[in-house]
């Protein structure tokens, strides 16, 4: 008999007690870094904007970078990074959001999206959902259209599709994992 | 007439005096945001490795990834990433290196490159090759033959280039700026 195929999940590891003691990491790297699993994750991550307009990718750091920048060239599109605050060069805006102990600060160029483009947010993994919601906010005071944001994984226990879903957003997930 | 066509050079734009005084920051985010731009410099990184055997692309953080994801989609290749330290959950080799003040400190998973395999790394800007110098000298301990390092931005008065090809590497860069 032949073995199932692996999915997308199949390729990603768990590394116990990082980045501290009681959480459960899930590493994307073996999945990266797997041709098999890299090519179904862009295109499983694209799977529900078949057919719609999107003008600009936009990757969160670190991370969504990797995806982002394969799924803007999938799409022959352009890739705009969100990135923590002090990293991009020219003038900025920023959104704070909370953390479990204090805030951080995200940031995009300020000319880094033109009013009224469609945009694809994209990022390996919806945790608390708090960095993806302080990207789609920058998005949305430069007048950008989030019309999606896709993600690897989701940890539904963390509230993150909740989260966005209330601020209005569609959601899409390759796989869960239980427990944070 | 009809207008000469941009280069990817044209997309870049330099930001004086970031992240400190005196440094002309060159700008990739604006190429990266634009469609032709974009496309042009994935396409053009892999022009010389046209018909090479390439197993694994591997990117630096933080643009390297970008580019990285990009080129490995379209290579249909796996995508390992090099970190700065603490930033990789599982087990890791370091190589530290020097900066203009200090040192700093990258990382890469030790079960990431399987002896034998052709890598490309890839990066945004070269600039005086530290980085790049302290990715090489990783894949090399973990066996990995490195055929190619592929940058967007040579500045060559800060000696990169000398250095990486000193290390028996073949450098590829797409264009150049004077000045640092």
């Amino acid at each position: 008999m032949k073995t199932p195929a692996k999915t997308v999940r199949d390729y990603i590891r768990t590394i116990p007690d990082f980045p501290h003691e009681g959480i459960m990491f899930r590493d994307v790297t073996t999945l990266f870094a797997n041709p098999r699993g890299f090519r179904m994750a862009v295109d499983q991550l694209l799977h529900p904007y078949t057919g719609e307009d999107i003008d600009v990718v936009v990757g969160l750091e670190a991370r969504g970078f990797i995806l982002g920048g394969a799924i803007a060239h999938q799409l022959g599109k352009g890739f705009v990074p969100i990135r923590k605050k002090g990293k991009l060069p020219g003038a900025t805006i920023e959104q704070a959001y909370t953390l479990e102990y204090g805030e951080a600060v995200m940031e995009i160029h300020d000319d880094a999206i033109e009013a009224g483009v469609k945009v694809l947010v994209v990022d390996d993994l919806l945790a608390t959902g708090g960095t993806a919601a302080a990207g789609i906010k920058l998005l949305e005071r430069l007048g950008g259209d989030v019309v999606g944001c896709a993600f690897v994984i989701d940890l539904p226990e963390l509230g993150g599709r909740a989260k966005l879903e209330s601020l209005g957003m569609d959601v899409h997930a390759l796989c869960a994992f239980e427990g944070a």
